[in-house]
């Protein structure tokens, strides 16, 4: 008997793995010091007065069923690496390197060297080393097209410049960059909706969305990170929240002061096509909504009305969506 | 209809999430500067000339299948953070932090406290903080009692003293400590000579083991952290090998120099029993045996030979197993 016959192939492992090495290594700098093949990965931190290293992990969820169906598999990798980016983002840390999980019954190599290319191609543009990862191959754990896909993000900050919503007061302004859709959150919801209720395919043209309904579900999770880093630049930003899973109603709080609540004006900012069809055709209740979807913001940031104006004057197209006033950590849907 | 109606639970979510809550916070030191649901883990790095940071993800492959076996997950959890640490202690890093991510069709709250217990216990014992996680439940990618387990450790080491193999010699010793059985490799097959060949149960209780096949199965993988760091008080480890899939063949000569090989002398060191019952009952040739399996090792260092007598006389129990000699990165097995 040999390893083979139980269902895990060394030497496919071994040829996946030569084509992985090539991505991650275009996002490699001369901070990254290990090689491809090493037991861990080394990453020269460099200069800092008092470094406080940010860290985060997650997967893309559901969201895999959508590229699983649309036979693309980038796209999910981008999506993963970016809400890793804006989940150690909200804290005030740049990221510095990434770490991937990718297991499955059978690995594919073509969806394992798509899932890669996604994301180095993200990895590259936050400036984030894709410096090692595991490819699993798992028979009997997943059935052989099944797959799952989770990173691990760390980052770093000067511990003086922690961004943690603790300054905020009543009378600062709320404001929010848009989100490109569901992002990655909500998905087993919207599958039903869709796939189930409305039996669409990937390929169903919806005139609403301008594109076809596995073209907008699988449209990437933005990083935000160009964009709070620019606007930081000017302004002074006391407060960031990533709005995934939980949405608004649960994300805003995790930043806000006991003794706050931020009033959210509906309204004052454009919500996609593709949540007000979720809602009407999942007669989904408005509160649920706000509880699942991003509702159309990936980002929700906190700052004195007086650098309002600089906010609004930003190349980020911030909405000023919303107040702080006294109250007991809640969002007050207005 | 409502987000559980697709499969989702947040109220059961949040149930669980202030269980893995308590757990973890048992490991954190003052280092740790976040607080549950923040948004990332921040973790103070503290003072080093030239820190450089060691990181690796891992999952515990089909082990897991015998912990539902068993119902029992702990073991697992204490499993996955060893095999982390031991990867970045190759390398000369002590961890500082851990990121779990646990998926599950339908989280089963018990299953997942029994897992954050096995690593929170872990954690501690490493002196690693678990600082944060991602329990992720997504029917519809694993069946309603299907379940995966990965994680991230960082760890740091100064640049002047990451260890990499790169001074060995001809001449060198190569010195291994036991493994405790099969660790966290060659589950699948384990699994097919044990369950489907010999047809046993997890509750068989196997006179070579003395103890059920479950318990041989389930053994944690070993933590090589608090061994080696005493023995490198002491003597020159030049590298070190942690030996997991791919067995010493493959995992040997990623730490020798192109010019270098390994001659391992077999009959100098204990192998256990589970390893000779597999080979036997699967009817699996030598060479492959080495190449699954860690075949009672674990860890795998070398030294000078100058440097024997205060390795054979440290209190780890070292094996001298064999030299360092001419050759091409090899193993050469005599």
């Amino acid at each position: 008997m040999k390893y083979e016959d139980s269902g895990v192939s060394i030497d496919k492992a071994q040829a996946i793995k030569k084509d992985i090495a090539r991505n991650i290594k275009s996002t490699w700098g001369p901070q990254v010091l290990s090689e491809v093949g090493n037991f861990g990965g080394l990453f020269k931190l460099g200069s800092y007065r008092d470094p406080v290293l940010v860290s985060s992990v997650d997967g893309v969820g559901t969201k895999l069923l959508v590229a699983k169906m649309a036979h693309r598999h980038d796209t999910v990798g981008q999506d993963l690496v970016n809400h890793c980016v804006n989940d150690i983002l909200v804290q005030g840390a740049k990221p510095l390197f990434f770490l991937d999980y990718i297991a499955a019954g059978s690995l594919d190599p073509r969806i394992v060297a798509d899932i890669i290319r996604g994301l180095a191609a993200a990895c590259g543009e936050n400036g984030c080393a894709l410096i090692a990862g595991e490819t699993a191959e798992m028979p009997g754990v997943y059935k052989p097209d099944d797959l799952d896909l989770a990173g691990c993000i760390v980052g770093v900050v000067e511990a003086g410049s922690i961004v943690d919503g603790g300054r905020i007061v009543p009378g600062d302004r709320v404001y929010a960059l848009p989100s490109t859709g569901l992002h990655t959150n909500g998905y087993s919801l919207a599958r039903k909706v869709f796939f189930d209720l409305l039996a669409w395919s990937v390929d169903t043209y919806v005139q609403e969305f301008g594109c076809t309904a596995g073209e907008e579900l699988l449209k990437v999770h933005r990083s935000y990170l160009h964009d709070m880093t620019a606007l930081m630049k000017t302004v002074d930003v006391k407060g960031m929240a990533h709005i995934t899973g939980g949405g608004l109603l649960d994300n805003l709080p995790r930043i806000l002061p006991p003794s706050c609540d931020a009033v959210v004006r509906r309204g004052s900012w454009p919500v996609q096509p593709v949540f007000r069809i979720l809602q009407e055709e999942g007669e989904v209740e408005e509160r649920e909504m706000y509880h699942t979807f991003n509702m159309g913001l990936g980002m929700v940031f906190i700052c004195s009305a007086s650098d309002g104006a600089k906010v609004m004057e930003g190349k980020a197209g911030a909405f000023h969506i919303g107040e702080i006033q006294s109250g007991r950590n809640e969002v007050v849907l207005a």
